[in-house]
């Protein structure tokens, strides 16, 4: 990805005048422009490392594979958060990793991490580069330099086993670049987050991202078989000799999640699936929120089996269907809530998931709208975070934010973080757009995700943001939501955590990061 | 449960004298008969505990929760292995639990640690009582003495979220009381091992715990809302505050499958289910095993959803279907093997997920035999373990012991385990039958359950199984299958965890061990 946009240059979109008319007399947008930076117009942090650092470093992973060039340590610098966007828009200093490390076996980081150890240089691994949390920001800790390591090196499909409906995967490797190797095998891993044409398998797991199918194929971490982790300390391989065990406590979910705080994912074996031979396809519209949220509950609970299905509130449906001729005269008295609803597999299985979820829909008050609101989001599911940077540039916050609750506390979660966001940001002098959907479903729950757009103020964005971002992470909290469903932790929600998991858990988590990294040289100030 | 028996003496049945004499003309059996001896021909360890230690215990919990009582003792110093139960039938002095204690509360669990970090005295966790794997034994380390802490006082629904489907329950609970409790809110859990009758909510989630209906409502594990754990260090509660969630690593893991290893688990919030509406059963005949487990496997991976699917091989199916008369005469030229479907739901949700199976296994060349095998496992189903204690009295082995692998691995895995058993017992001169079924089934593989019966030689059974139980695990880590796939690690299986996990992971398990239990009380000589 190009270091100040979410993608490539070639994915990025302007925005169209009429839009940039209808945000400025909606929301006062327009005030603030600030303008992406180039590379050249871009100063980094100094190096903090010398040359008898990058010496030995170049003799652990070969001198090519070292690099303090100021192209790479940009593109390393930040993740695709709001104000990481904000950060490559103004004229700022950037904070940058020192050097970029790619080492190309398990060996070779191990040795690093030593190295880094002795040398008290901090250590941050990079995957894929999309992380919208802070989980990218370079901080130090106590150390004396940061470094990142990146993964890319690690790009092989090592072995599958068709039988079994497993592989084993280089934790560099992207969403697409998987799927690329292991469609030849008629298979398919089936995660598909936003993020999915950049981000890396190991950071799907170490982040715990959950894809747009999780309702079918279950969210990342729930697919990972084993993983290899390299510490300070030595290489793991954490895992069962199984699907599952009672062989102890599952070593597994005190990786998954973990951040790159306790060690870097290297190759992960993964339960994947068959190519679905068929995809069926509707939508279908609901009078108001709670009565869809109802719908997609008993869908879950009796275990209709969709492998997606989505709610957006009235505010997302309006603005979804705007974009589209298929929901007839009716969408025009009232839109409603619009709830998207695919069926993957053999023919028998995706008609029968499908007849039982559409029956139970329809007992719930849902009207059909037919297959092409779905498809519609199927074509555009991965572009939407591209529309981010043309909103900033024009002078918009444009931001999303996602949590998850058990049924009961939907309607209050849901008010809690709309009502934080909007009073904070209009305490900044600006109306806001809040929009919610729910895309992961549980039988307890679901997520809720939140798409905020508001118009800049004042001279700093940034110091505009902070204090919303942090009433929203609070009023997540106090309403009993989690800090966070598939974003992560990061260092954005790192002040939030004590709060859900309480201070035995934290000092829990210290306490095996202390066994694994001594030094605490890997991720610092990220997590806990 | 009587402490020489499963279950209560009311369940115990004698073994025909027909089934004596097919059992000694076929294997030999009847060569040693011990007898059962009762609590007054019982001989316990001498008490390691001075006045001094149970009035301050007294003090913690009340005079009335601690005593050292024979009776209490004895009901606490085994398990239900058939090394526990041979137990109890040799003049030998058991070694006992020095008191039991039964607290209140999570501060007085929490009390009774510190007194017992502070007076170096072992503490066994105890729900049940139904451990196979040693779970209970009173091993005391390097500690002074060892209590039983007796959980029954958790016995509390403490409240019941109907719209999320969550329930809080006391640890000590057990299941049939839990289900009692929560089926007046038109829920259940759906959690039914073989030890459903007895085994404790707390015992399932600290043993990995996995039930008959694990195809429909998932494993134990996998019905973990939230823990609270009383370790030595402090209470913790153990989750996040969403059904799922990114916030950092998941500790629920950590302390599931923990075993009392790093504390006691009291109260638990599990996902639950409603009481389903409609039950549908279908029998299958296949020709072999392999075929019967690539038409489970295809159930399976294409997500057909049944709540129960069970395949046995060709000696357990025929001494199943000796039981009956549902096979009719198809039955008598081949029996095959049984395949036992069960669908539960609303009526859409089971027709549907019964014509799918059903499609799937006759395609893969089942035949149908109709309700009546489903129905009769289905009433019988918790009976199984008593027979055991029959034919322990009348000189046979009886025990039963459990895998998982991959479904690549099964035949491998299932053959190596067979010739170790059955070389092993031959050595000791017996022949031996062994049968195997597969009763939890996943995407990537399933579970291997073996019950093996043969002829007690020599004077001591136990100095005659533990070589053919060491021969069987060594032969699981040898063939790629987990030391255990829901009967625990115990003391039994702790030789061999490392052989699985690898020493990485076993001093990370150490670590947190530490951490929560310094002193290192909980459960000495079990895990790891």
């Amino acid at each position: 990805m190009e270091h100040n946009l979410w993608g490539t240059p070639d994915e990025s979109k302007e925005l169209s005048a009429s839009v940039q008319k209808l945000l400025h007399k909606l929301l006062g947008v327009g005030e603030l422009t600030l303008h992406r930076r180039t590379t050249a117009q871009t100063e980094l942090s100094p190096i903090r490392l010398g040359d008898a650092d990058l010496a030995e470093l170049g003799e652990i992973v070969g001198p090519g594979y070292v690099t303090t060039d100021k192209e790479q340590r940009i593109r390393r610098a930040r993740g695709k958060s709001y104000p990481d966007l904000v950060d490559w828009r103004m004229n700022r200093v950037i904070e940058a990793p020192d050097a970029v490390v790619a080492p190309g076996t398990e060996t070779e980081v191990w040795e690093v991490l030593k190295f880094c150890s002795r040398e008290k240089i901090a250590v941050v691994p990079f995957g894929g580069g999309s992380s919208v949390v802070g989980g990218l920001s370079p901080k130090k800790g106590g150390m004396r330099a940061v470094i990142s390591i990146d993964l890319r090196r690690f790009d092989q499909l090592e072995d599958v086993d068709p039988v079994s409906c497993e592989a084993t995967f280089g934790a560099g490797l992207s969403g697409p670049h998987a799927e690329l190797l292991l469609g030849e095998y008629g298979l398919q891993i089936g995660h598909y987050p936003q993020s999915f044409p950049y981000a890396s398998l190991g950071g799907f797991a170490a982040t715990r991202s959950s894809g747009q199918s999780s309702a079918g194929y279950g969210r990342f971490d729930e697919m990972v078989r084993s993983l290899t982790v390299v510490t300070p300390k030595g290489i793991m391989e954490v895992g069962w000799k199984a699907p599952m065990s009672a062989a102890g406590p599952d070593l597994r979910h005190v990786f998954l999640g973990s951040e790159g705080s306790f060690g870097i994912i290297t190759k992960l074996r993964l339960q994947v699936h068959k190519i679905p031979q068929t995809k069926r396809y509707e939508a279908f519209r609901f009078p108001d929120f709670a009565a869809g949220a109802a719908a997609v509950r008993a869908v879950v609970q009796e275990g209709c089996g969709p492998t997606v299905i989505r709610l957006s509130d009235e505010i997302e449906s309006s603005l979804n269907l705007s974009n589209t001729d298929s929901m007839g005269s009716a969408a025009t008295s009232k839109v409603g809530c619009l709830c998207l609803t695919m069926f993957e597999g053999s023919e028998n299985h995706t008609k029968s998931r499908h007849e039982e979820t559409r029956a139970v829909l329809l007992a719930h008050g849902g009207t059909s709208l037919g297959e092409m609101p779905v498809r519609e989001w199927e074509q555009g599911r991965f572009g939407a975070p591209v529309l981010r940077d043309g909103l900033i540039d024009n002078g918009a916050i444009c931001e999303t934010l996602e949590t998850a609750t058990d049924w009961s506390n939907i309607t209050r979660l849901k008010t809690a973080v709309t009502e934080a966001l909007t009073t904070e940001l209009a305490k900044t002098g600006t109306i806001s757009v809040v929009m919610c959907h729910i895309s992961h479903v549980y039988a307890g729950g679901c997520s809720l995700y939140f798409t905020v757009v508001a118009a800049q103020k004042g001279d700093d964005p940034q110091a505009q943001w902070w204090p919303v971002k942090h009433a929203a992470s609070q009023a997540i909290i106090d309403a009993g939501g989690t800090t966070t469903h598939h974003h992560g932790v990061g260092t954005d929600h790192r002040p939030f955590l004590k709060g859900e998991i309480g201070t035995p858990a934290v000092e829990l988590i210290r306490a095996i990061k202390h066994e694994l990294d001594p030094v605490g040289i890997l991720n610092p100030e990220k997590l806990v």
